[in-house]
């Protein structure tokens, strides 16, 4: 499918996505060259022409401050700025469940510090969960080349601990393999993350 | 609370929302001046607030081209492109549901033409319903000032109609009065959709 720009370019999903990727999450070598946010869009992409679930990365908020207009050809942005999201990178629709996350990568092998997380992303996620949302974070540890699944409460929880407490800055490692679910790479999809949603939702309704 | 760009400057919620605004959607003159767009994220931010739902405009996607380093400051982007979203407007999640829904404005007082629609969004509708979403669209008629809410399943079947069949290229606001529901304007919050959600999810449930 060719969708093409108002001045009739033809528009890249490919060089979009490599343009619009946050440049905080560098290509991990460990893992053939794809990021863990690709990882997740190429995910998404098969789960939504195999009908599993519709997720989609949200776009990146921009801040636009100047527009042009020239003769004989769409709005061209020539003031922009990245305005940092007050939300989380993912979300959609799984089985009726709303699903809602955020994706971090770390070269820390032991935990992760929690200045990956913004303020924001953090009280968005309390109010998803205090709506029944089903929220979690997916964390790939680059130099194991490990990808766990985490629910979001553990995550607040250590956040509320370090705010109010004072207590650790990071959430180790051995939590992700204690009460997260690890992700198994595979081909097709290349993270079968849905695959632990159905785990965490049997979880959540058994309590 | 302030948010700062990187370069230092102050963001503006009411600068961003302005500008980014999509240039279609004209402000409605019968209506005090606000946008269906700008009623409808008000209502979301009393929602919000309120902890009563928590739902989102997504961001305008944008093919970014050419970004500038200054020095001493952070990324401007000096070249970009609006992209038409394959996605509807807004999304979240409310007592457990997914919630997706596109908002249009129409100064046709007895129908609105399927042309408000586009393909791409049809789809998203379409899958998101097969995964148990509550999908729906937010049409005002601003010659009546009048807004409804039409369950998504009521558009797809007009937009296969006129595909498939070549059919009438518009729904008729009749069938917003008898299949739809009704949206009364208040002041909080501006346009208390939410309410007429409640009544779609019973309809839903006793099918």
């Amino acid at each position: 499918m060719t969708i093409r720009y108002p001045n009739g370019r033809i528009y890249s999903e490919n060089k979009k996505r490599n343009n619009s990727t946050p440049p905080k999450i560098s290509l991990s070598h460990t893992n053939r060259g794809m990021s863990l946010e690709e990882k997740i869009n190429d995910s998404n992409e098969y789960y939504l022409t195999h009908e599993i679930a519709v997720i989609h990365k949200k776009p990146t908020p921009i801040q636009i401050v100047k527009v042009d207009y020239p003769k004989r050809s769409g709005a061209v942005i020539r003031e922009g700025y990245f305005v940092k999201s007050s939300q989380t990178d993912f979300n959609g629709v799984y089985k009726g469940y709303y699903i809602d996350f955020e994706a971090k990568q770390t070269n820390n092998n032991t935990s992760i510090p929690l200045s990956n997380f913004h303020e924001h992303q953090i009280e968005h996620m309390r109010v998803c969960i205090e709506q029944r949302g089903i929220c979690f974070v997916i964390v790939e540890f680059t130099s194991s080349d490990e990808v766990f699944l985490l629910p979001s409460d553990i995550l607040l929880e250590y956040w509320d601990n370090a705010m109010r407490y004072d207590q650790r800055k990071s959430i180790p490692k051995q939590v992700f393999e204690k009460e997260g679910f690890k992700i198994e790479e595979g081909f097709l999809p290349r993270l079968d993350y849905i695959k632990v949603v159905d785990k965490l939702i049997n979880k959540i309704s058994f309590i």
